[in-house]
């Protein structure tokens, strides 16, 4: 039976909604363990938690139940979903949330979640954190199988990023994500490059790609192979977003492979 | 036995004093599941966080302690207390951000923290939340009942805010909330008010009261009952408050119901 | 067995990095009980972490597993630690962050870990907290004993701050740690100055040593003995770094004691 459960919104960290969830989910699953992912996901940035989400859901074990609350289409026609992908199960709103997970997942089932005897409290027109998705993890975490959510569907909205292009010369992509630190985190896979590459962002010179953030002295600009396995640029000690004044978007090109 | 523990705080994200608490209570209570609700109250705001802990207090199963610390008289001669209401425990300053909580529930006992004997340690001037509450809060976990921290007492500090007006034509209220969206929450019950409901802030129009936040166009301003069940106004992927310019105590009226 | 870890960080709440290294420490512990301490510390500030420690991790029980990941250093030649003091572990980069904690402890064995055979899964460059430290915390967490991980050392590395300075006239210090509230801690020992000490900062008279912050009137700033035992400078329901723009370093004169 599934005992822990992850959390992630953009609920902020000043008001008692995320801890209404917790109280429904706790009331359904007394002895589930619930693992904070974070709160402060700009407020409705479905990117931003989907990039979050790929970072961690694969690290649980089997059965854990992560549950994922970036919601600004509540109360509009988008369906809610709960999924099981190798093993993990997910719950969350049909934006696309859920997309960078699934993707990179082996064996994925979607559900919509349209079996209303589940919801005994019926679904509210502004909050299905609290009123949809948290009393459906507490289900999953009692035993409750993804497909008596609902009917399976097999088009679950996904984001589209445009991908990266590979020339003879090099690839060019652009920065997907920017984290905590400023790192900006782009779309180019780390094995598409290699230690000869020669990396500029916005016709920017940022230098070749380094190893670790140390190999480049405090303050300087750097471009390495980040912690999710995509070209990085960084600066050591500070925040390249801030330095650069770059937001997503932004074009970055590698030069060698 | 009671295994489920909340903790809303205006400690902030940066230093240990959150973990202070959680220490002791883990000291006390090895099996404890530690819920973080909030720790970004504002300093001090004992309001903000009497509205988070209505959010959530009684979606929590039976036995659940909610630690509430948000306690700028610590140290002078505000009294401590711990309660049981609806058969959830509280352990909070006397400061009133227990009061709509208690407020909602129907059967309240509250006992002001008086025997010093559970408090081996002492009580220090600056740190009630580690010295005092944790430890009781510890305590009621392992089947302290409420009664037992010192008297009962009927006179527990409130909240008072200006009730909302019901008028032949209507109701007028007050900004009581604002949340990390920014969503302005009034004192007005959603069930005073009907469909056909017009909302002003500040004399400014705000338009018929709507179901949910999809029901204008983004960006734009709407008034709805949301998940509080209270009237709210909100903007469409955007934040109210920094819209209108407008904080707490702000008029809000409602014609028609 | 040890049930129970902190994490402390400057990850943010933002992004799924906390996350990551909470599935892999639950992969290999799933029952663990996992308390956040914090994740806002500012990027980088291992004094900032190192004194947030110093509030917990004696508040915790015997066999927990505390985890600090502040890591500015990461893929150079820090070594990573896993250390036991007074019944607790600990495992984060040595880099100070460990030191204020250890200083305070009667019984302490550090190690460097260096036994890569616990790692299967290799060392990365940017992120240790989800590739060694997670790992060999959830080891800890299921039986494995510091020794273990490798060589004891005895030179960890350790955070240097001034010495507070007594004279026959009274004592003179400096700001150490700025808290979210604005307190301005000092290196002062509570235990060297009395009742009848005054106090100045950069020159500026804050006035008599109180016992509460209430014994003041709200916004005037103050002096006083702290929770963490050192005199700190604050303001009644204010913030006293903003009021007085000071930051660490900052000179403080107690006279008499």
């Amino acid at each position: 039976m599934a005992n822990r459960l992850t959390i992630l919104t953009d609920f902020g960290t000043r008001d008692g909604y995320v801890a209404a969830m917790k109280g429904v989910i706790g009331s359904t699953a007394p002895d589930v363990l619930i693992d904070d992912v974070a709160h402060d996901v700009p407020p409705g940035d479905i990117m931003a938690a989907a990039w979050a989400l790929r970072a961690y859901w694969d690290r649980y074990p089997q059965d854990t139940v992560h549950l994922v609350v970036v919601d600004p289409g509540v109360g509009g026609p988008r369906r809610a979903l709960a999924a099981r992908a190798d093993g993990r199960m997910f719950v969350a709103p049909d934006n696309g949330v859920l997309s960078l997970a699934l993707a990179a997942a082996d064996q994925v089932a979607v559900h919509s979640i349209e079996n209303d005897s589940l919801l005994p409290g019926g679904r509210s027109h502004t909050f299905h954190g609290r009123d949809v998705f948290a009393p459906i993890a507490g289900l999953l975490l009692t035993g409750l199988h993804v497909s008596e959510v609902g009917p399976r569907i097999d088009n679950p909205v996904r984001l589209v990023w445009s991908e990266p292009l590979r020339y003879e010369s090099g690839t060019r992509g652009e920065v997907v994500h920017i984290d905590r630190f400023g790192n900006l985190v782009t779309n180019i896979p780390g094995d598409w490059v290699d230690v000869a590459a020669f990396v500029e962002v916005e016709g920017r010179v940022i230098g070749p790609l380094r190893r670790s953030y140390v190999d480049v002295p405090s303050g300087e600009l750097l471009a390495l192979v980040g912690s999710a396995g995509f070209v990085e640029v960084s600066v050591r000690d500070g925040d390249a977003a801030v330095l650069l004044e770059i937001g997503r978007g932004a074009e970055v090109t590698v030069t060698g492979r």
